[in-house]
């Protein structure tokens, strides 16, 4: 690749082989979405710095990798570094929104931060929130769509699921200071990660006394089936409100018939805004470590965020790339959208004529226009993997028929003209 | 709506009722595209400013208008101001991809200028290309997607052709000096618009001699079938080259049954980019005065931009807010996704077993969560307009069903549980 084209440094360009793949991912997980009743919603990539910026938006530290900028009128914007900043937004300006407001929102964020492997400067969050339902049935609702969502892509999903409200009431009957929540939570969450001994070394590190370190192990390495575990902290009353909470959600997920859903007390996720349900879900038996989805309830933050009505929430963020990944090893990758292309041989009326018969009947086909020989369209063809061409000759024509070729057997058959796009229908479909 | 709340100035929200629509006028284009044969391309937001401002890019007019920025290693971007400038950057970056290389992007592009009616400071490009076929039979083939466009949408095309080789040859002609070219096109390209006398004035304003403006003015408002058109051009002689490329491409459209494309000799448009074939075109009978698609053949661009090899090249695009203008006057417009209701009558339980048999059908449904009061739960489901709703209500139950609503007559009836997603099914097809 030239250089000096390169796109900008933690950006993307997606040929048409991945950005087929991406869509594919998008058009799915939008019709899942729709089907759970959400509705779309588009907002803008710049925001004011007053936004951004604001108490209970993405905090100090995203805002440092926010990309700045001013417009023509002076005026203090930055491109959005997340799209749940955005949706608090819209909810605040258009108060009229019947609640429970459902949307999803599929689009670009940025931050300009250090670029690792699987780390982007330009990458997309796929959203999906719900504002204006307290209830767990809500939240069981985020679960039984990631299965979905999983089911589609064939992907075995493994969904772990915990309560902020049970992790604090851990944290409290261990001896943590409230200041010192967040970070023993992040901690915590790289349980499954770096293992037991990795979590005391940095809980010790962190200034947490060894009898409170103790405690937290013990609790949040608790195993078994998820009545077992929900009935260990069922015997803490400092749990009670998380405990009830966790109960009903796993209750609820029954209901809707799910397997996979466990109780994991060591999960914690980053964000500070979370308040009762959390849960994260990764892909079984796979080389991807990464979580495909995650999310949690945030019944504070719109409130606190807009300075208006608390508005309870919860909400969900599929992983584009992640998801990307996996189905890279899955699926077939096409250079193309391209199912059949077209060869004239001194034809070129006619294969005008077929070529619209094919797109009238909505084949994704494509025709020769710059004359070349019968070896390089085969060439151009077989460097596009297109599966098929239909070779359009004089003799052929006066017979009514014309030559399919499958390229990947080689077989070649004559059709009748009339028949064109049923046939090609049928191979294709 | 709460001021502090608004978007950022020139960009707008897209609430669900607005999103819907436009994201079916982007499914609708993306399943034209490919029946076309062009595939999706992504690239990224922000390009580096060195490619933005290069040679033969948008231009002195358009950098004036460009957010620029700088990320934390003090790289100078900007953000993308067209679609084209990273078309031929990737064709630059990636030279092994097959020509002709057919592909589409529809994406954000931003431009910080005067914000007018109908002008924004982001908006959404549809941008469909060709890149290595000089053959009128790939010009023709964009006159004929945007009338199946058209055709999708229930709207009544009038696709208005030119060339610039014939346009030069007319300015060649009346005695126009270069460098006074694309000035003076720019006022012909108005002559539907501010009428004979208008570009006279504007002509004579731009110091073009009463003798050359006479000339020029007889020409391009020449009229009648496109048969009778090529024919006083054929006269001409200086413009036999452009009038051949004109000749052949409504022949082409012939042969692809297009009875809408009419020779317009004072169709202009604006860029200083075009080669040859220009095309844009309107909605019959509208209030709708703007082009919702338009586009033309660059062969030089590419070359010139990336100091490579020339390659030819011809697109268009498709204006997102004019298609949804015109379709805001034809389609339903909607609030939500959902189709369907559920309103549990305390049955929780049996409400979410119905929903998930809904959803599992692939019907767009919801369904209480908070457990409001029926009458409320109604008022809910007016304000979203969403069309049927079910009442699950205990006793109904108990004989194995629930009470179907037509929310829009006001019926109702008993169905079976069993057959609810079928009923449903047969309602919103």
């Amino acid at each position: 690749m030239r250089e000096e084209f390169q796109p900008v440094k933690g950006t993307r360009d997606f040929l048409p082989e991945d950005k087929i793949i991406r869509q594919r991912i998008v058009d799915t997980l939008r019709e899942v979405f729709e089907t759970f009743g959400f509705s779309p919603l588009e907002t803008p990539s710049l925001e004011r710095w007053e936004i951004l910026s604001r108490k209970y938006a993405g905090g100090e530290e995203i805002l440092k990798e926010t990309y700045r900028l001013k417009d023509q009128g002076g005026r203090e914007l930055g491109l959005r570094y997340d799209l749940t900043v955005p949706f608090c937004r819209v909810i605040a300006a258009n108060p009229e929104i019947p609640k429970p407001f459902k949307r999803y929102q599929i689009g670009r964020v940025w931050r300009d931060g250090p670029i690792k492997l699987g780390r982007y400067r330009e990458f997309w969050q796929c959203d999906v929130d719900v504002a204006g339902s307290s209830s767990m049935m809500a939240d069981a609702e985020f679960l039984k769509m990631i299965d979905v969502v999983a089911e589609k892509f064939g992907i075995n999903a493994d969904i772990r699921v915990s309560n902020r409200k049970l992790l604090n009431s851990i944290l409290d009957y261990a001896g943590v200071q409230e200041e010192k929540r967040l970070s023993v939570t992040l901690s915590i969450d790289k349980l499954e990660k770096i293992g037991r001994d990795g979590v005391v070394e940095e809980l010790i590190s962190k200034g947490i006394d060894e009898e409170s370190v103790k405690k937290i192990i013990e609790l949040i390495s608790i195993n078994g089936t998820n009545d077992e575990i929900l009935k260990i902290f069922k015997g803490i009353k400092e749990a009670r409100e998380g405990v009830e909470e966790l109960d009903e959600l796993i209750k609820y997920t029954k209901i809707l018939g799910l397997k996979n859903v466990r109780i994991v007390p060591s999960l914690a996720r980053g964000l500070a805004y979370y308040t009762g349900t959390i849960f994260e879900a990764f892909i079984k038996n796979s080389n991807i470590t990464s979580s495909f989805a995650g999310g949690g309830r945030y019944d504070d933050l719109i409130g606190k965020f807009t300075g208006v009505d608390k508005i309870p929430a919860v909400g969900v963020s599929f992983g584009l790339d992640v998801l990307s990944d996996a189905l890279k090893e899955k699926m077939e990758r096409n250079k193309t959208v391209v199912s059949v292309f077209v060869i004239p041989i001194n034809t070129k009326e006619k294969s005008m004529e077929i070529v619209s018969m094919l797109r009238d009947a909505g084949i994704n086909s494509d025709v020769d226009t710059i004359g070349r020989s019968l070896s390089k369209n085969l060439n151009y063809v077989n460097s596009l993997n297109i599966p098929y061409c239909l070779i359009v000759g004089k003799r052929e024509i006066d017979e009514d028929s014309v030559k399919l070729r499958d390229m990947n057997t080689g077989e070649e058959k004559l059709i009748n003209i009339r028949d064109v796009a049923k046939e090609v229908k049928k191979l294709i479909d």
